[in-house]
Order: structure tokens, then sequence, then C-alpha cells
């Protein structure tokens, strides 16, 4: 009965569209792991730190056109738990992850039975459902079918998202192999149907109006916004995670980072109505400069993405636009912003190109020309945002539900697992925290470019560095004083000191089939002191123009 | 307004009794960190991963004497979800840890803001309470006090466990200093008071009694039960982690695993009752033989620790035999067990003391004089419950709430935290699993026995060691080829390779103040063979008296 049983859970997953599994060794797991395993459509990836797994599939489940379902597979105990953080992440960014969770029976749960805890929604709130399996029996088959796809089409659905589904399993725990080894093949996953409302149209028709392209969306989606931006004459703003800065377009905008931080800038530029797609940006000076400024959020109500409580949410999605017929804008607002754009890139373009800082590896990692780069929180993502021109053919990934610095290694393995070049911008402390991905980092080939500033470099950004040293390192500065190349010894990658950003382009210039760290050791105090001079610069070129 | 208000939560903690808090860097929980490192009587230790930090702090809980509590402090975001192992293992093991999760302002939350996840009740059943203050008011001062003290005594009181405070925190963050340096003594914990129930009495009339010792006993309690069964005559089953090996005793047994393997000795061997104490214990013949036995478990209803079902539960405290006065009982049974112990020392005398084997690993452990051994989960427990003698001066301690072998060294690291000698036995996946406490262990000098047997030992005695190898491996093998030295070097900790017992009893005895990795190689074939051949000697022995 347990085979069959195990066959139809993971039959049914993988006719439902589910065909990568992401297992963490244990014993009470061992019927899920073999029938994952054995399955002739299944892929399987093995990985140990069920955190590091976790954060894997997460990223596994991004591929280039769109989302696909991942399944997550641990052992009982706290095992489960390791996945939260990865879960919280999918509940926030829409990723759609299913986490089998083998238990014990009902009577050893909490009678102090061992590597037996409380597994019965375990997830709460971050969950779209927690379903908790019966024991295996013949009678319930149909339903354990039932929740298998259920469970596939609930994690796709907007908004997509995680669920748990709880096996609890009973000795004996290994199957008959014969039948698990036969099974359908993967299915053919439901096409997502964007909710559609009129409100967007109505939008649509103001007179100074600006778009803005967030995180989380598909390169096609943030395509289809272009386009009709492109008949219309509106402005687009590109944050990097919208992929909208793949190419070079007149309409399109990478450095508004910049001049919003310059105030006379900040006032002309101000449009009648912002229609903003996908997630809020990553930009700190958009997100304040937007903060009175109408706007329409384009999106859906299980994941009201309005920070700043406009409370002018319309149920919808970027798709529609193809369905409008585009009405043409006044062309001096795209004039003014181009003004702005030009300033600063003429401004850029004055900064010395071999001095080693973050702007600099940024610069040399949008010359590379195909492949996937996963950005770090923290730090690294307001680099590239910041930094990152349009024309830069890369596809952008990062966490940015939750914005951890949890996980990122294994994230960027998941993320870019199908792309041809894979690259990973990282932060000394957010690499540390998941060094454990390294063990995986051997079998997919990963470019790492790990900026080491020993410690927590975004405080010296923020109010904290106000406070004096004796408080501001052990709490903040934190530094690790690690040895990386020794690090990456122990888990058999391979490991290069960049000392010169020529060195680095040279580097990213190279063909490899293996994982490379390429550590670019930078101070903490240089670089607040390298982007303030960078400011300066940039906001004596603005001034030239709007005052 | 914001310095009162986190001066009060800290001070009252601390009032309270709470004096270390354990902090991970962050930006929205920079006023409990800043007021938590600023107070007087407190002792703060920042680790940069949140999970280890989690479990550094479970760990520290634990005093030779009894528990006291511990203090975690995050910032907003998934950094929280990293605590819900170690919560859990508090939750099960009742260790009284104060989660303190910063968190956004409410207008914040669930709105697409960064770094902001629904973290009110992030952890679900799994802690005692969860309290979420409100933002930083004057009217509500004396509930933040109310909450800081009653969190404490909550997280005490019978069955101890975790408490989430959860502090929603508004910009400005940074506090002003001088009132966070001023603050009261740590306060004196309560005593705990046991439940009394008659129910115990009763049970104690029974004339074959058996008295067993389980994990989570602290050594006082332990040695109120052996001085109540050395009166009455009754012998003891003495768990490793109930500390009641820790001196030689003629009621007291240790080697029971072992006989009780034996048929024959088993059925000589069986009492009319057992009165348990603590939780269950690791032995799995202990649990197989007991499962027909009438068994009083001596508890609370709280932590119900009888995965049998036995439902002779009886709320209590070993504390309670002290008020008993002690009924003798009949010598001859305790003879029996006496001589089922000597055959089996007497057999594990003949064994070679310097063959390379996880045996003798344990007995060079038991030369040891004084300290504090941390004990893994999976293998190496299991090894220390079966081979270490009675008479062995050393605490022992290990996560047996769930059992998880997430985090094993940080919680090492916070539970031989005042040991003036601090060991950690380990086997190669744990320790990767936590590979991050490194961090920590710098500052900590810490011996850590690190047995490798390239991946999951233990599987090679479960039933899945007779799946064929190319399932086997994968997905329970899981050799991960790490270089243990190049890892040690990247932390800047010791490393030594062990060749032999004779060194590794040598390295054991050098006086150090680092901390040193001793890698133990062993394959797993070669291991299992050798515990087959260890029970052969030691049936054979027990065969020439019991049959």
């Amino acid at each position: 009965m347990l085979t069959k049983w195990m066959h139809t859970l993971i039959d049914t997953l993988v006719a439902s569209g589910v065909r990568d599994f992401v297992i963490s060794p244990g014993s009470r797991s061992t019927p899920l792991a073999i029938a994952a395993f054995l399955h002739p459509s299944s892929r399987t990836h093995v990985l140990v730190d069920e955190r590091s797994a976790s954060f894997f599939a997460l990223g596994l489940t991004r591929t280039e056109e769109r989302v696909r379902p991942v399944a997550l597979i641990c052992t009982s105990g706290t095992a489960a738990t390791n996945y939260y953080s990865a879960v919280t992440e999918a509940n926030i960014f829409e990723l759609p992850l299913i986490v089998l969770t083998a238990d014990r029976p009902h009577e050893l749960r909490n009678v102090g039975a061992p590597q037996a805890i409380d597994q019965v929604g375990l997830y709460g709130k971050q969950v779209r459902h927690a379903f908790d399996l019966p024991l295996a029996e013949e009678a319930s088959l149909p339903y354990v079918a039932h929740v298998a796809q259920r469970a596939t089409l609930l994690s796709l659905t907007e908004p997509a998202g995680p669920v748990q589904i709880n096996v609890p399993l009973r000795e004996p725990l290994v199957p008959e192999l014969d039948l698990l080894r036969t099974g359908r093949p993967v299915g053919v996953l439901p096409e997502p149907t964007p909710g559609v409302n009129d409100a967007l149209a109505t939008a649509l028709q103001e007179e100074r109006l600006l778009f803005v392209l967030g995180p989380q969306l598909t390169a096609a989606d943030s395509q289809v916004v272009i386009s009709y931006a492109k008949q219309a004459g509106i402005p687009v703003l590109a944050d990097p995670l919208s992929q909208g800065r793949q190419s070079h377009d007149a309409h399109v905008f990478a450095y508004y980072d910049t001049w919003l931080k310059h105030p006379a800038t900040a006032q002309y530029v101000r449009p009648d109505r912002i229609i903003r797609f996908g997630a809020m940006p990553t930009s700190k000076p958009y997100l304040l400069w937007s903060r009175d400024i109408p706007t329409t959020v384009v999106g859906h109500p299980g994941n009201w993405r309005d920070p700043q409580l406009h409370s002018d949410f319309v149920i919808g999605h970027a798709r529609q636009l193809t369905h409008y017929i585009s009405v043409p804008h006044d062309p001096a607002y795209l004039t003014l912003l181009q003004q702005a754009e030009r300033r600063v890139a003429a401004a850029f373009a004055t900064i010395d190109q071999e001095e080693m800082t973050e702007y600099n590896v940024v610069r040399a990692l949008a010359t590379l020309q195909d492949g996937s780069l996963f950005v770090s929180n923290s730090m690294p993502i307001r680099d590239v945002d910041t930094f990152l021109p349009t024309g830069t053919p890369l596809r952008l990934l990062a966490n940015r539900g939750a914005n951890g610095i949890d996980g990122i290694l294994s994230s960027a393995l998941g993320a870019t697992f199908d792309a041809t070049h894979r690259y990973l911008l990282v932060g000394d402390l957010a690499f540390i925290h998941d060094i454990n991905g390294l063990m995986t980092a051997r079998t997919l080939p990963l470019t790492i470019i790990l900026v080491n500033n020993a410690g927590g470099g975004i405080f010296s950004f923020l109010p904290q560095q106000q406070l004096e040293q004796e408080v501001f390192e052990p709490l903040f500065g934190t530094p690790q004083h690690l040895d990386f190349a020794s690090l990456a010894s122990g888990y058999g990658v391979t490991y290069q000191a960049i000392d010169s950003i020529a060195a680095l382009r040279q580097a990213l210039a190279e063909e490899t089939n293996v994982t490379r760290i390429l550590e670019v050791k930078t101070t903490r105090t240089e670089n607040v002191q390298m982007h303030r001079s960078i400011w300066d610069v940039t906001n004596h070129a603005l001034a030239e123009v709007f005052q």
C-alpha cells in the first residue's frame, strides 16, 4: 500500500506539472525521496542542508518565461523548519514551492517520540494552503491524487506561492521499487489568467504619464509595457529586476536613482501620474520622490504592493496593455527625462573606470554579453540598481520578496539553473550566511563575484554610521575575518583574488566550466567616500541643466 | 520616546533574570541591539547567521544547575524565520528562549514594503505565547514592562519554553545612548515549583521496580533518584543525558542498550513496573523492550513524554522523592541486572582498544576528567549511549527534543559556555550543517571530535541499507567530499588529522585554549561491521549466563 500511495502522490505531482524535486536526506522521508528519484519524468537534486535546499528550490521556480512549480522533500522534525525562510520569500515573491514534509504517524506526534514536532500547519500564514494527508490506505488514494493536483494548481494561481503537504508515514519505510520506476510525463502548466479591469484604461489617459517597471516582471511582460510606451511616447523607469534594462531604448530609463537624488531635477521631472507594474522598485530616491505623486499600482489584491498607501490599486496585469490602443502623449515630458538621463550618463563616463570600486564592479558586469546574474540583497542590488545601464543583455534575479540575505548562494544556483552562463554578485556576510550552498555549486558552474568589505557595508550608508566605533563595529560592522581562499578549497571550488578591475573584466571574459569565487576586496569607509564622490559628480552635472 | 521604550523593555528583561542577549546584526533591530549591548548588567553575543545564533542561545539556556532565560534579537524579515528550528527544539526540550523580533511598523506590513513579512505569531504552536508590542508611546510603557516580565516568567514556568515578543519600530532607529547605559542588576530567577501528586507514592510500592533516568534531568535531580534507589535497593538505568552516569554506583546501569539487545537477557530482567523520570531514553532496545512493561512516567502534561502510550502518566518531579521514605525492595532483581552489566563490561574489556572505531572514540572520551561534552544527534548520541560507562565525570548535553542535526556546533558552544573544558562529538553531515558556528568557535575554545565517515552513517544501520547502491548513495549515503583542514583554516580554527586512538587520547589530554577540529576518518561499511562484531562478542558473553 505504501508503494502505491507514494506512486499516486508523486506521479500526480509530475502529471500536474512538477518536474523538479529537491531532496534533503532523512529516514522518515525515505519513500517520498525514492519515489521522486525513480520517477521516469522527474529531475531530482539532493542537498544536505535544508535551508540551502529550500532556497535552491526557490531559485529553480524561476524560468526565463514564467515560474514553474518545484517540490521540496524533507524528513520529519526540525528539518522542515529550515525551509521557513524560503517559504516566506516564496509567499511574498509569489513563487510556487510545494513542500512535502514527511511526518511521524499520528500516534507518535506530541508524545515525546524522537524527531517528531508538530508539523501540521507549520508555516502558518506564509503558505497558500497546508494539507495534512492521512496515513497510507486504499480508501483515500483518490484524495491523495486530489491533493497533489490541487496543491500544484494552488501554487501556480495568482498570487502564486508555497503550499505544504504534510505526509505522515508509518514503518516500514522502504517501498518496492518496480512500480516507482513507472509514471506519466511532466504535465503542461496551465496558462495564468490575468484579471482584467478597466480602471487601468482610465489611468492611461493622463497627460504627463510615467510608467514604472518594478521587480518581479518577466522580460516578456516588460516588453509589452515598453512597446505600449514607445507608441504612446511615455517614459519608462525600469528597475533592473524588471528585465526592462536588457535593451537600449530612448523611452527606457536606468539612472533615475541618481537623478532623483538631485532635488531640482526631481522637481522638474514630476509626472501627473505614475502607473507602476510589478513590485516597488529598489531605488530609495524613487520611493521618497513618488510618495506624493498620484500612482496607480497594477497588480492583484492577494499581494497588495503599495507601501506608500496610495490606495489607487488596480487589479490587472501588464499584458492587458496589448488590448488597448495607445493615445499619444506630450513629447516634452519624455525629452525632459532624456536630458536628465544623458547628464548622468555623461557624468558616469568621466569616472575613473579602473578604480577598485563597487561602481566599476557593476560596470564590468554590464559588459557581459549573455547569461543570468543573481544579485544579493543589501548593497549589491542597490549598486546594480544605481549603476547598471540599459542595454545590458543579462537576466537579472534577486530575492526581493522579503529581501533577506539568507540563502543567496543557493537561490542563485537554482535561479540560474537553465542559463548558459551563471553569475552571482554578493557581499561577504550574505555569502558566508549560505556558504553551504557551495556543496551544490561544485556541480553547477557559477562565477561568484564576492565583494568582501569585511562586514556589513550597508550600515555605513545608514544613520547607524553616526554611532561611536565601540558600538558600531561589534553590532553593525561585524567583520568576520574569513579566509575565502581556504573556504573555497574546503568545498572544492576555484578561488581567484581580484586586485584590479582589468583583472575582473578578464576573469569574467574567460570561458570556464567550474565554479569560481572572484574575491574583490574593498573597504567600507573608502566605499562610502567613493559613492559620495560619484554623487558629487552627478549632482554637479545635473545642476547645470536643472536648478 | 524610543530610547525610554527600549530601556524599559531591556531593563525589565534584565531585572526579571535575563542576562544573555544573542544578537544578529540588522537595521530595524538597531535600538534593541544597542539597548542590550549597553545595559550595565547584560552580556551580549553577536552572531551573523541567525540559525547558528538561535542554537547558540538555545545552548546558553542550559547551565549546570538549571535553565536560565536567554534573549535573541534579530531584524525584521526572514531573519526571524531562521530561528524556527531552535524555537521548535526549545519548545520540546523545554528551554527558555525569549525571541525579540524587530518588525516594521504596522503601516509597512503586508503592503509590499521591503524586508517586511508577517511576523505576528510567526512561530505558531511552537511558542508558549507570542506578544506583539504596540509602537513606542508613553501610554503603554507599563505594558512593555508587563510583557518583558511576563515573557520571562512564562519561558521559565514548567513546561519551560520559547516566547516571542514582536517589536514594531518606526524610524528614526538610533536611540540616545546615555539612558541605555543605566539599569538594574540581573534579577534572581524564581524557583521552579514542582507539581506534587501522590500517584507516584503508589507506584513506588511495586516489588520488582526499575527506575529509568531519561534525558533532560539535571545532575541534581538524577542524584535525588539515585539516592532513593540506593536506600531502597532499586536498580536505575541512566541515559547519558540524565547525568546519571557521572559517578560509579552499583545501583546505576549504563550498558542496558547492549544487554537488552540479547533476547534471553531482556526476558530475565523484566521488572513489574518501570518508573521513568525525564524524557524517553535514547536506547532503541530499551524502547522495544519496555513497550509492554507497565511504566509510570513522571512529568507534566504540558509536554507529555510517553511515545509508548502507556497512559500511566503522573504529574510530578524527581525532587518529590526527597519527601518519601523508601521501602526496601527484593535484592535478587538488582543482582540480576548487576550480572548482565558485568558480563557486558567484561566483554567490552576484551575488545581491541586501539582500533579506529567509534567504540574506541567514545571510550577515549570517557577518560576525560572534567568538562562538558555536547553530543550530536544521529550516530554519536547512539554510540555514547551504548558505550559510555558509569563513572564518567563529564556533563553530557544534546538536543534531544526534536533530535535534529541542525545547529549542533552552535548549540555546543552555547551549552558548554560556562565549562572549563568544552568538547563536541559530531559526524560530518551534522558538522557541515552548522559550519557557520565556527565563526563563534574562534572565541570559545572547543575541542571538536569530528567523526568523518563521508556521509550519512546512520542509514547503514537502518532498513534503507538494503537498497541498491545507485539509490542508496545519492539519497542516503550523500558523501560531500569536503576538506576539513581547509575549512578550519578558512574560519581560523586549528585542525588536526587523527590517525590512531592513541593520537586521539593524546590530543584530548593536551591543555589548549584554541578551538580544534580533531578529524577521525572512518568508513561507513567498516563501521557497521565493527558494531556487529561487538554485538557478537557481547551476545556471546551474555548467553553464558542468560539462556
